[in-house]
């Protein structure tokens, strides 16, 4: 069963990659440009500094890489950590854990903190370690601000404070691949020193942009991290910047026309809105599990980590879920440019499927809750299309 | 207010334009290409046949016309009729009743059977007229298969057979505009002379097509009918035809690439399955009017003429409807190119809009309804989307 | 041979459908919306405005009709004249031709005065009627401003001199399909009542558009015109108009955005810089004609009638042209989006196929020529690409 | 001067990234999917055997990788050597002269054999080195099939001979970035153990895509090398490879389509006839050279080396060229899906270009000189558009 035609316009609900406006579509639909030309370094020029601002940085230096999100984290931890340096990571679902492994395989090492997925990052854990670690043999720490196999978003905010507390030098890293331009994050005021997202999440392009943005202290701990590094050496952009042509190697001419896109429609938009909006429907989502009908438990354990980008719901027969949780949950993503009645319709399709399977829900049970949140919680109504 | 940016992809639930798939869209990005190379001969000679299909003819000859409907009905009529023939025709809506006014205004005889907005065309008032005239001075019926107004559905197959009984030669000409490739059509077996219908519409193109189709008995009436008539004139499209080069003006290359497109899908869902999934996203909305929480009536007053592409329900405040039901009934379209959580998105976003001016609507009602429709109602699971 | 695969990007040199540019291209990469929303009126009120530049008018009344050139010929006609009118028609080519032919099939009285092939309108001829004509019998003066089978361009300012001078009141109907946004065109500054052009010709778009401009005088002829119309009447649009909703049956969205997109390229390159380039191009070509090797002569019989938008060489063996002077002529057109680069390829594609064929052309000679125009001709070299 | 606003249709005469097809735009013009769905393994399977045919290989490994040329190099050099390892390199231009670089910082003992800029690999030295390695100190062979920036094509299987007549078990590497799928290349044939390209080359495809192709032998040895990589390493391909979901992170959806669309017109044009076209272009572009008009020199100083995607002319004035024979040459690139008539009106470009600059060039020598040989050596007249 590799293909089956299915009449109309589908939408995607999985964590990433999420569904492409119209707009950025159009943008891209275009012929290869010389990126040597000088278009293409003025577009850069643009994008570099408005990219700065859905990481909420002014001090930062963004490198627009032609990689995943697993690139993006490989370009993070290799530029500004040493073989053997110790981290400081936690794993509370698929992606962390992932991460962790790749940490591992970087020759790092990775004091891990675990916790039961469905919880949030182990902060006491790290308090405890930093308050220990007076001789600051602790590099860095690693955090996955929102993790999509569970639902769940730590609290990066405290992860500072805590550091400024213990007054500890770690770099603080933060994978924000499925939160930036979905979820608060605020790198200049929670002194994130890397973040990084992908651009087939909340930016809603394709696949094959790694955006990693580096703090004044980031890029001077790169210059003598020790990492092997070549494809994703900073250096080697760094020295392209300085020349003014940007890239040291081809980049997608389509992608940065896209980015360009993908960036009008979000400050049209405004960012806190899209935020705002992203919050709206993890709360209309996580209504349908609040009603008897649907009967199922959010994956997720407190309402502190609630992630607004994906929820998940404890549930015996679809095995759809990653790893610990797999066959136990199944996850609506509602990430990038997305709106009610789209979230309205899978969550209709969700019920028929649960009754499908035999689960004995109560047909639309789920999206009465839902659309009982969203009616009363519209800014304008214009803007609910 | 002309514009407010929303986030997301909106969806038509309007009887027309729908919405194109994605793989039309692919189809006709592209550049213009000369029409007299042999590659558009060649492309059109295939799409004539294709189209065909589509009205269940063998025996008909297809003209493909850049205009739109309104231009495919005067086609129909200026090829077949000569100024001051007797024609009845049918007001049952809007659709109707600006087509009458077209006959009119072309200079017909225009003998109007009109019934009440809700209700099907009066076939037995056309069985009087028909049995009274031995003399033969009717020479055309028209009526208009769907009537999108009003969401009503008139019975063609009778229409044939009060001709046939009265063996009356008067000419069939049918609007089929919001229902070819939606509803069940025959061309050959219903005896229609002419069909018409427009790419914007259940083959979910672009505007910028008309599609008529005429019987060998309506290309013979064309050679002795002396309504004026040049750029509809189908002589030209018929020299050509026999020249191979198919076309008297230039054509839309995007438009006939995108017809092949259409048609493709259309084919490969099967016609006869996609006019089942009209029946069956119809049946599902009109589900939510059976429900009490909606407590709305359907405009279309029997069973018999519900009409499979758009239903109405009457209602005291919404300002949509047209002419003789405006700001009585608002119109749920689902024609082209949809499928069901598109429908149902569009369905939950009614409830809301109706409790939003103050309808007691129960939120959920209307989805659950139509949920417990489909979920009961799909050949296969994967179909579903 | 219906088919058969090129690699590359192929660039389209007859006189239309011509290249569409690729800001074109994306901006028509979209699904349908509701024309009855308040999105589409809003970008059709300003695409009024925007289309009165090109045909240099402020005093006009544009019509976006969907239909071909063929289509805005008769709307311009049927609702300006009534049957039976005398009108002074022009042949001087395949088009004029083909424009004369639809003038008999509706029903006026056609004056017609033809001049050999590759001259222009015989403009003494005109005089002379209209110093006969102190009756005014004459309703309309037709002409085409550019017959692109011969590569003739008319005067149209001594059109106007002469109806001046002779303080007739006839109607100016010019057909400008390939010469607006290509050649000087001045609507209000040369009287013209009813100018058009085709959507596929220099604005580089897809076939779909006729647009039809009618000046005061127009408008208030068409108010007592008795031609038959209904699909092409402008009272429809004009009541549209009034009520702010401009469309009296649907437009293609597509191309409204196209158009949108075009004008914008138009405006921004600058209209009088897009006719001095097609100026610069068509000069160009003709050099081709000047150098020995080729050999071959301009079907044009004087410089006066020069067109700048497409040239023909009498030829002797490949038959592409147009009736009078298929066999004799092939045509090398260069309208609308097209620069240095396109032209000289094409050139040197021309030399290659007429040395293919047997005639002893010298390879490079016509591109040497052309370049040496060119390269002495160039405001800017960046405006070369 | 960002931006200058140019008219017409721009093609790419860099030797990288090249013109798209239309066919290739439409096939990427879409919206993302979910790459776990069946949908996408299905395509990759295909596309990973399709992929085969290019290198000419039945037993090597594909791998897509998200990535660009300079990753691709990475991917090919960690995956199968260890830190130390001895190289032979060869540097003969910018490119080649790059890879060496990354060989460098990537830890390699590199033994470097430089030619004058203009000359092939020195594969006498090559010779001389192995036939001193009774010890086998050597573990890969490193080279450039193709240098774009002096137009020089090194002959692989001399290599292949070497390596087989010394019994050397070297690993033979090739960078065949701009060769694959424009140069004859044979990774059976000639023992090549990896060979890479990237997407925006002879595929003409927007970048992102390395693609690696590696036998069994070089399978092998990265199952033992240990060269630090992560993003790079194919064992997590070939982890997903068995279990038939295929990608370790999520690939661009678009790419994949765009591929399988890019392979499909290479394939109906025929992988062999595609090599001959870009040969028949390269000598074309090479005739200009032997006039006297020019009067310029090839950059490439021997037949032998002569590259058909890209040639060089040796130049005083204009600043193209990169490092050692930057403001010496300039290139003018013809790879990947362009015709004659593009190359045409490009040669014509160059020549104004010239002669603005002060250089005594004839115009119209050079595309004569093309011309002459296009025109004698086309196949078949049809294929020459």
């Amino acid at each position: 069963m590799d293909y089956t035609y299915g009449p109309g316009r589908n939408h995607l609900f999985v964590p990433g990659p999420v569904n492409i406006p119209e707009q950025v579509l159009r943008a891209m639909n275009r012929n290869n440009e010389d990126y040597r030309s000088p278009a293409i370094p003025a577009l850069t020029k643009v994008l570099l500094e408005d990219v700065k601002k859905i990481f909420k940085t002014t001090s930062g230096t963004p490198f627009i890489i032609p990689t995943t999100g697993t690139g993006a984290w490989e370009s993070a931890l290799t530029n500004t950590l040493s073989p053997g340096d110790r981290i400081v990571s936690f794993i509370i679902g698929q992606f962390s854990l992932l991460w962790v492994d790749q940490q591992k395989r970087l020759g790092f090492n990775v004091d891990v903190v675990e916790s039961e997925w469905g919880r949030g990052a182990d902060l006491d854990a790290l308090e405890s370690k930093l308050a220990a670690d007076s001789a600051h043999t602790i590099k860095a720490i690693c955090l996955v601000h929102n993790e999509t196999a569970t639902g769940v978003t730590n609290n990066l905010a405290t992860v500072r404070k805590l550091l400024d507390h213990y007054q500890h030098p770690a770099l603080f890293l933060v994978d924000g691949v499925s939160s930036i331009c979905a979820l608060d994050f605020r790198m200049d005021e929670w002194g994130v020193d890397v973040a990084l997202t992908g651009s087939q999440k909340a930016l809603s392009l394709p696949t094959g942009m790694g955006i990693v943005c580096a703090s004044p202290k980031a890029i001077q701990a790169s210059e003598t991290a020790k990492s092997l590094r070549v494809f994703f050496d900073w250096k080697d952009y760094l020295k392209f910047y300085k020349m003014g042509t940007y890239w040291p190697y081809t980049p997608s001419i389509q992608l940065l026309y896209g980015l360009k896109a993908a960036l009008e429609l979000i400050f049209e938009e405004g960012l806190d809105n899209v935020i705002a909006r992203h919050n709206r429907l993890g709360t209309a989502t996580r209504q349908v599990l609040a009603v008897e009908a649907w009967g199922l438990k959010n994956c997720t354990q407190k309402d502190e980590w609630f992630s607004d980008t994906g929820m998940e719901a404890i549930q015996l027969k679809l095995g759809l879920g990653l790893n610990k949780v797999a066959g136990k949950v199944f996850r609506i993503g509602h990430l990038g440019n997305v709106n009610d009645l789209q979230l309205l319709g899978c969550l209709a399709g969700v019920e028929m499927v649960l009754k499908d399977v035999g689960y004995p829900v109560k047909l639309g049970s789920g999206v009465a809750a839902a659309c009982g949140y969203l009616q009363n919680n519209i800014p304008l109504i214009p803007s609910r299309i």
